[in-house]
């Protein structure tokens, strides 16, 4: 197994050989590694022992390691290796590296290292890069690389496995080959696996899969939405097409993983009320930043709760003369608000994978009406009793508190289940409607509904 | 593209076909989609016209069809398909199935059926049946299938392109075979793209990946470990074995996507106060499930939220002499409470994903200190001002309230930061350590801070 221990001791070593010069040694201590695991020692040295000592074992590398390393660098080490090697060095990385891995890199540099690059290029080559720099950083387009295998309907099984083995394509994009019409026009699929076990002389036309059941996305489509088709369908890879349906690119189902880290990663920043949050590990974001992404929903749901305080102040005479009152509103409140973020969740969720739908609605009411007052009233007896027998309070306080608790824990559980469900059909990312927005709703209901009751139970 | 309105218009016809009788029609029509689509349409069809009308167009379809669109179904309509089908077409339907996609089936399906299935197998695969059934529901071995391409370090390319011809295995498990010695310890792994791109009398052993850097995972691994290794690494298998090494079965990337769905949906609901959420769609869990799973977070969090209660109870004096003080105390705790949340999300959620690390605790400290310095001064000011000009309070309360508030959020934050930390040091799950817990301990603090400012104040 992969073991992390080995791993660090591994890099500690290398450390040590490379901190007392013996570079040879590092560097065959490196070479033993998964190239996965070599950029993740390369970015511990760097962190040790500083980017000039690392480069030195960096350009030890056999090249075509050290490019796909490279690639595998997070973007600052990447730009801290890229100040210190040759304009020659990076051009030979970047015309060597995938291309969906060079458009990551550019995407993340500075734009006068971007220029630099691209005036070394091809003019047609330069063309094809900034069509790739253009697409929306969250479509299908950014996501796709233009290096697939073409092959022709008349083409025969041998003569398309002679094709790739002079192409020689990346692991990633080698299995499913694409099969176009003159006009780059997608007509069907034909995945390695069929052209390896189909008769040396069966025609590609014969044996592709066609274009009525082909899956297929729009450059312009949401990466969320290729996700879906991916987890879907299960398939290895899905091609992109532009507005004339031709063929432009390919997605592979390894680049998706990140993708769906991305979406979740996100859904869960908007349910805890962090809007906008950089796309950028924690620790490197600013202070700055980090407040603009946090403050304007805690100001908000701040607004939120001064009137929940208004409601307070006007029922100031009821707590003048029944300040105990005021004991249990936090914990109605905070009740209130965790019954209802349990529900929105459930079916913020249920929503996202699908299990959970717009029609669903009525049903969702009806199970949570049902779970709510089960909830209520345990949670009321419970503190009945407390209030009763250990704070020894008068018998309208307790009533008036278990009896908020029921309509509370209801209402909360309502609002969270219809609220999610509302805000997808009126067009807001239900995300949005979670444990933040609900607690500060529930806040308002919990404490009106209380000192409404107590009101009416005091007068009795 | 997978246009879902066409998709559904289609349903509603194959629905109208078969509620006219005309079944030829509608299995055309239902043969045009994607097998993974046919699932779907079953699916409703069977919701809007009940199964013995569906079955009819299920006997329908072609038998490699019928048996992969069986796959893909829900496990409630895979048992009522079941429930109406003869013994002869299960055994068929549950032979023919991929090894994989069989296990899931019988893991969900009542034990009489499994045992009536099981006694149709032979001894041998009832056997192995049984040590797939065995292993726990998170493991890497509930996840693995032992059908994979196995070859020897002494076939030639051409003789092993050959082997899998005569196997013709699945698409998702043929492009990575597995080199094993006599004992079936896993010797190294040559990937289809290398077997096509070689020259057709090279020995497998000169090609292979060998087995230093080969990665691997034990089959009582959790899922979520392997799935972190697909995430880093990028494969599409991953070869799994037993407590001797010896190859036992493999884990292909496409069950992966539904496994990292899943553990991210665990850490939702963890995250939002639901324990043992049954792993089922919310609709199919019955209402005391809900209750079950909902009900203890509740509790806990109500009893801590007593304390609360308890600290304005000893500040009763304090409240009868200045009441306009609790009108500021829903704000102070709800700020207090999305303050908090916001930064353990963020700190989990960059936990979970690898970013921050045990070691980063003071890094993460420093920088939620700025960050809430920062974000406490905004919000004490916008308050100072609305207390003293909109409310007209007197100077004592407004300052009472706006120091507060930046105590407030600076604890909260750190507290928010540091929570999710200690927990995983202390080997707690650090989701456990969101929004509610968050909330219901910050509400606390920021009562007794507030109480405690405002004593002091009001003294002055």
């Amino acid at each position: 197994m992969k073991n992390e221990k080995i791993f660090e001791e591994a890099v500690r070593e290398i450390i040590g050989l490379v901190d007392a010069k013996k570079y040879i040694s590092a560097r065959n201590r490196l070479l033993d590694m998964n190239r996965v695991d070599i950029a993740e020692a390369l970015e511990e040295i760097i962190e040790a022992l500083g980017i000039s000592y690392t480069v030195i074992l960096f350009r030890m590398l056999p090249k075509d390691v050290s490019v796909e390393v490279f690639s595998y660098l997070p973007t600052d080490d990447q730009l801290a290796v890229i100040n210190v090697i040759t304009d020659k060095e990076l051009s030979y990385i970047i015309s060597e590296m995938d291309f969906d891995d060079m458009i990551d890199v550019l995407e993340e540099l500075p734009a006068n290292i971007v220029d630099k690059i691209l005036s070394k290029a091809t003019k047609e080559e330069r063309g094809r890069i900034n069509t790739f720099l253009n697409y929306p950083h969250d479509s299908a387009g950014s996501l796709m690389t233009p290096d697939y295998i073409s092959l022709r309907k008349d083409m025969t099984v041998k003569g398309s496995l002679a094709h790739i083995k002079r192409e020689g394509m990346d692991s990633e994009t080698v299995y499913t080959c694409y099969v176009k019409d003159a006009g780059r026009k997608l007509l069907g699929i034909v995945s390695l696996r069929t052209l390896v076990v189909s008769d040396d002389g069966a025609l590609i036309g014969d044996i592709m899969c066609g274009c009525e059941d082909m899956v297929y996305v729009n450059a312009h489509d949401d990466q969320e939405y290729v996700s879906e088709l991916f987890k879907k369908y299960g398939f290895l890879a899905i091609p992109v097409v532009d507005g004339e349906k031709r063929l432009v690119g390919i997605i592979t189902v390894d680049d998706i993983l990140n993708v769906i880290e991305e979406e979740y990663n996100e859904d869960f920043e908007k349910m805890a009320g962090v809007l906008d949050a950089p796309d950028a590990e924690y620790l490197d974001i600013g202070v700055l930043k980090h407040v603009k992404s946090r403050l304007p929903w805690l100001i908000l749901l701040m607004i939120s709760a001064m009137l929940t305080g208004g409601i307070i102040r006007s029922f100031e005479s009821l707590l003048t003369h029944a300040l105990s009152l005021a004991v249990y509103l936090p914990m109605l409140m905070g009740t209130g608000g965790n019954s209802g973020s349990q529900t929105a969740t459930l079916v913020i969720r249920g929503m996202a994978v699908g299990d959970l739908q717009l029609r669903d609605a009525a049903k969702v009411f009806w199970k949570e009406l049902r779970v709510s007052f089960s909830i209520g009233l345990v949670l009321s007896s419970l503190n009945f009793a407390k209030i009763l027998f250990l704070d020894r309070e008068s018998l309208s306080v307790a009533t008036a508190v278990c009896v908020s608790m029921l309509f509370i824990v209801m209402i909360a559980k309502s609002i969270g289940g219809m609220l999610p469900i509302v805000a997808k059909r009126v067009g807001v990312d239900p995300a949005l409607m979670a444990a933040p927005m609900i607690s500060s709703l529930t806040d308002i209901i919990s404490c009106f509904t209380y000192f409404s009751l107590a009101t009416v139970i005091f007068r009795l």
